[in-house]
């Protein structure tokens, strides 16, 4: 029986995953490669923890630099994450001819092209299905399943902690920071909170994704980031009136020349699958020229389902190394030399369906106002409504539009602020139609 | 720049959806595989449709023999269907050493292990990942995506015909003659519509699922099928009526040293996202250890979507060809010294929640002496409804039961149905609820 060496840095919760399904379902995983996935070492400063696996004696050791450095391991599979000493042993793994397996999104996000680059210069594979989606096969499909597709959109609930909350607040009436609370407490969140809910998080998966579909350089910078912190609970249920769920959205679009990629929350209609994915799952939908629509769902985080998107990153190398067929498909969906910048389309150029909200004074004139300075900046309104009369101060006035474009509806909105009977600031948030 | 050669056998809907693909995506295919994806030869008997596709001078011909004996054709695509001359031209494919892609579920159903077998022993590859649910990556996402999970369950919408014309029937009313006739008119019906509402199509694509997850040899014959010819609008509205829609869903789930292995008319509850998979679309659930819940969701059927997944697959072998790795992955997910015979439950030991329709007397007794005949078979009632009453005649009757076994439930309407206050033979619809 050929064997096949892995170290294991890092052994957290989705580390301990890894460890657990090699040990534990080492049988199943030999009974399909024809061949043993050997644990070698798992390295972990912390020594200390419980992690209820049973390994072999010397198995579990503290110096990552051992991993790095012994010849007999085949695959590194990093499970460190962040930004820092993770990068340098991805490189040393690389440097000593290992195959890398991580589910790094900030790192990748952020410095991919070089690791894959150092990687093919290498020679090795450096796969990283975990690192979007959690257990859902979406960087394979975009990679293989698709790739006679020309992909037009990817629209994707990617963070389980803001749809855990956004579903907790719209379903139980729960208030943001028990939802929050809780979704630390199930071990699916990120360890910075801020991360998950500013959106951050959704937009590193964004970013790789986009370079996957449309064969662009990996670009987080130019992606419009806004999170679910400023989503009020009157907001969303004025979305449930209207027939919307509001979900934090990844959106990749190919527009010619330019990708549009933001994310942000949106409404989404009932009828949409997406408005249905609920509590910490995640989903995205694909749409390309040859399949139509097409839509992946599962957990997008937590121990088990991203171990398992680990695993099947580690067969894949596995595989490749059993038959000599290391370098078999792109690091990055595309051949290297097709990789090409791809401008981000800026975010006052998109053109969609708006939502607005507003405190507004109730008196006789001011819809007119209103509507004037919205047909001022060709905003066509879809429909409106005011909530509720009160004998004196401001009511909310609510409105959906029809397609607009961003930088007008921003100086409308601007326009509006300025207004005596508005107050405050008022409340966009975007719709993705169906119509889209 | 490297070649791989392409035969093609059989131009239909989805083979000219192929060929569009080869031909008008050559240039992004070649930016992902690195390599000229040349379609050498398209065989067809039909030279006199026309299919709208540029095919160069000499590249479609109507002797299929001339493809499987070029040598210079690396991979045969076999789109002709049927169990028939398919099998023949795939077996003399593999003879010739070449690789194969097909779509043929009929074929694989019922001699896939024959077809691998002849496969393996040649050493080449033989992939199908069109065979079952269209575009959706099923195939792949059992053999590669999932390695490392024992699968527990896939509940799965495989048959466009049939979910469109129940969603047709659903929320349009349409009769059940004039949705079968427009599934056809667009193009997604097979040609023989028997295959499609007896649910045979789905029970082919059941038998190579439950394989490829489970390890177990392919077994079709012993799979419970019924199709969806006996559903009625009144079924379907007690459905909705109830929370539930009525699809046929095809149901392969482990039980230990068996699996349970059926397709039938299912109600789905409103929540569980494949009561919302309507239309043409397909989609299939499935629960692994590592994984939990998974859905894949996508058009099953069709020209273009069935023709993205044999590119797929024919990109898949052909970076096999390039980097020598032919093999790489076991034909039917598990090395062939692996695969079991594993048995099919018989259907009357399974056990799950139940719908009745009784057409009954509407007078005192008659709904203790139902339940007390159904309480002697350990049949737990959920709820009655009785639906209208006249002043004479029978009126309808609909249960939900708790859970219950299948054997104990066919007793018991068999039963019921011999007396005299039951009009008619009681009506069965199994429930899928999200407990199970």
């Amino acid at each position: 029986m050929k064997k096949i060496n892995i170290g294991l840095l890092g052994c957290g919760t989705v580390g301990a995953g890894v460890a657990k399904i090699l040990i534990e379902s080492g049988e199943l995983i030999c009974s399909r490669v024809g061949a043993a996935l050997n644990l070698k070492h798992v390295a972990d400063v912390d020594m200390e923890t419980d992690r209820g696996i049973p390994f072999d004696d010397g198995v579990f050791i503290t110096d990552a630099q051992k991993v790095l450095d012994d010849p007999d391991i085949d695959i590194v599979i990093e499970m460190i994450g962040g930004e820092g000493i993770a990068k340098d042993f991805i490189l040393k793994a690389i440097d000593n001819g290992k195959q890398v397996v991580t589910a790094n999104k900030a790192l990748l996000a952020s410095q991919g092209d070089t690791l894959c680059k150092a990687a093919a210069e290498k020679g090795v594979d450096l796969a990283y299905e975990a690192s979007v989606g959690g257990c859902m096969p979406i960087v394979k499909s975009l990679k293989e399943s698709l790739v006679g597709n020309r992909i037009t959109s990817m629209i994707g609930i990617l963070n389980g902690t803001c749809n855990y909350i956004l579903s907790k607040i719209t379903d139980e009436g729960k208030p943001f920071e028990a939802a929050l609370s809780e979704a630390q407490a199930n071990g699916f969140a990120e360890a910075d909170p801020a991360l998950d809910v500013e959106g951050t998080d959704t937009a590193h998966k964004l970013a790789i994704l986009n370079a996957l579909a449309y064969g662009m350089e990996i670009n987080l910078k130019d992606i419009y980031v806004e999170g679910i912190s400023r989503v009020t609970p009157s907001d969303i249920a004025f979305a449930k009136e209207f027939g919307y769920r509001i979900k934090l959205l990844a959106i990749g679009k190919h527009r010619g020349d330019s990708v549009e990629a933001r994310v942000h929350p949106t409404m989404v209609p009932f009828g949409n699958l997406l408005s249905n994915v609920n509590s910490n799952l995640n989903a995205v939908m694909i749409s390309g020229d040859a399949v139509g629509d097409m839509l992946l769902y599962g957990y997008g985080a937590g121990m088990m389902p991203t171990a398992s998107a680990v695993i099947s990153d580690t067969v894949d190398i596995a595989r490749n190394l059993l038959t000599g067929a290391t370098g078999r498909t792109p690091l990055l969906s595309y051949q290297p030399r097709a990789i090409r910048k791809i401008p981000v389309m800026p975010v006052d150029e998109i053109s969609t369906h708006y939502y607005f909200r507003f405190s507004a004074a109730d008196r006789p004139g001011v819809l007119s106002k209103i509507s004037g300075i919205l047909g001022k900046y060709k905003i066509s309104i879809k429909s409106v409504h005011q909530k509720g009369r009160k004998s004196e101060g401001p009511v909310p006035i609510v409105m959906l539009t029809h397609h607009a474009k961003e930088s007008n509806v921003k100086k409308a909105l601007s326009e509006l602020a300025g207004l005596d009977i508005v107050e405050g600031r008022p409340v966009l948030i975007r719709i993705e139609d169906n119509d889209q």
